[in-house]
């Protein structure tokens, strides 16, 4: 790209840094306060072009997924968001339509979530596409929820519906072409493409939750995260797990594809653990509980164990989803 | 990459979250707190191969620029470093040897600056590599050295030498063989390869200075930045800029090479502005000053006044060099 390209650039993301801490973005760097009582809280996430997002998605939802995907790890520790740095890593045949419907979604997740662009780089690659946030939040000192917090007894709960987000890949790549309708493929697609972070969710949680953790990596993947760094089992029933309609529909004619909906990832729900019921909070279904064994153990509608070694699971348990 | 590439970047990475706040890299993301007199300064900059560093260039010095070009930024705003969250997006193909030297650069300048590894992000790119650090520091609430607060009649300095960064990248591509001795070479590939961020210094100016930049995009054109930021002119003579030897040598040999050593950038030094004498700095030399005018002027030996635009400076003052 040349200087004239790194100009329409920064025109385009100016106007996104709405916080006098960046400092119109000008300066070698952003500056921000917290209150003393406060501790901030920070997470980075990259998605690239082909592996992460789809090549031809629309920029906005490239930009507003990448937003969504940190305060989703910012939802996971109970933090309120209040800003973010970007790096954009455009392929030198960038056009400015491009650009201006990334910046434009940007613009409308700042809003919704109460963010500002606290300062960013542009470089060109030769490459594709990739894109870094790093979040910013804030949370009150000590209060931050982490993984490691869940005890013998704590009931489970998961925020929203399962099995969306890898259902919606699917949708989006023309794989459930023959087995849903339009409406369910569109539902699901658009669930991949703009993941709900559980930002208020999250503030609900500080103080009633012992542990929480968001669902990106797949939920029989990440329950063994809680379960290890807990120092508990964990125990999901499969028939309590909420499921989106167009989910349902597909599972009834596939039963084939439950490996993808357990343990699929790009969910993006909440992972939590709470010796309270939690079962008033309209978001949160409870799926099962953690005891004093270890691991992660699925039942299935019989009560039977499901065999996670199967060969129709390897590929999601045991490989990242990075 | 597979999940065992993941795991084996993440065995090379986790020793280099030292600090509580990192969580082990084990949480959905990291906390810091900051005492209620400060402020948090952020940054990000991103590296990518063939484009900012060069393919074959040690890993472990990539590592370190990466860390230096954002500590140089932080610096630029007379902050203390603590923390940096790390993207790093591989090629398919990329070895152990070559993470683990990475891993070993990062290691050795956190030691040398202060900081810890506290959240990341690990991918896999089918472009170049390419890196994201996102750096963390802190400065009295209220004291961080902005870019728009020189005044007329401050006396101008420029910490460490110019021009050995963009004149070391020419040396490191083969392009001085025939005009300078070797050890010149080697001694201006290294300052293009490992720039010194003046992390120390920033502190001493803080509350001394009126404005302070690091120099990253070429002296002409950054002191023009500085100039329209704060409503000043800038002049700069060119005779009392500090020159290392190995670029005395190349400049008596070619005078050619003058736009690159005043606009080429990549050399990390601050650009301070202060109504103080600051002369007994060792690591500042005055270099002109700031008048009611504005623009950027640089007068040659002979008090003349240096044509930017000629054909030999476009080059390096008209295009950004992120």
């Amino acid at each position: 790209m040349s200087g004239d390209e790194f100009d329409l650039i920064r025109r385009h993301f100016a106007p996104l840094a709405t916080d006098p801490g960046a400092l119109g973005l000008l300066d070698d760097a952003a500056l921000f306060r917290v209150d003393p009582g406060e501790e901030v809280v920070t997470t980075v996430d990259a998605i690239v072009a082909g592996v992460h997002f789809l090549p031809d998605d629309p920029p906005d939802l490239v930009a507003r997924k990448l937003l969504r995907v940190n305060l989703s790890d910012l939802a996971g520790m109970g933090a309120a968001p209040f800003g973010y740095l970007l790096t954009t890593a455009f392929p030198r045949d960038v056009d400015e339509a491009w650009i201006a419907g990334f910046a434009a979604g940007l613009a409308v997740d700042q809003v919704s979530f109460g963010l500002a662009l606290l300062g960013g780089d542009t470089v060109a690659t030769p490459g594709p596409a990739c894109f870094t946030a790093t979040m910013l939040g804030r949370v009150p000192a000590g209060c931050a929820l982490r993984r490691n917090g869940a005890q013998p007894g704590d009931r489970l709960y998961l925020s929203g519906t399962l099995g969306d987000g890898a259902l919606g890949l699917a949708a989006a790549t023309g794989e459930l072409d023959d087995l849903l309708a339009e409406d369910d493929r569109t539902f699901l697609a658009r669930r991949y493409r703009l993941p709900e972070p559980r930002v208020e969710l999250a503030a609900r949680l500080v103080g009633r939750a012992n542990a929480a953790m968001d669902v990106s990596d797949g939920l029989a993947q990440d329950a063994g995260h809680m379960a290890r760094a807990s120092g508990v089992g964990v125990v999901i029933e499969r028939g309590r797990l909420p499921l989106s309609p167009a989910a349902k529909r597909a599972l009834e004619a596939r039963p084939d594809l439950w490996p993808a909906v357990l343990g699929g990832g790009d969910d993006y729900e909440l992972l939590v653990a709470s010796p309270a019921g939690l079962g008033d909070d309209a978001l949160l279904s409870e799926i099962g509980r953690a005891d004093t064994g270890s691991g992660v153990r699925i039942l299935d509608e019989a009560g039977g164990i499901l065999d996670l070694d199967q060969a129709g699971w390897r590929h999601f348990v045991d490989s990242a989803s990075d």
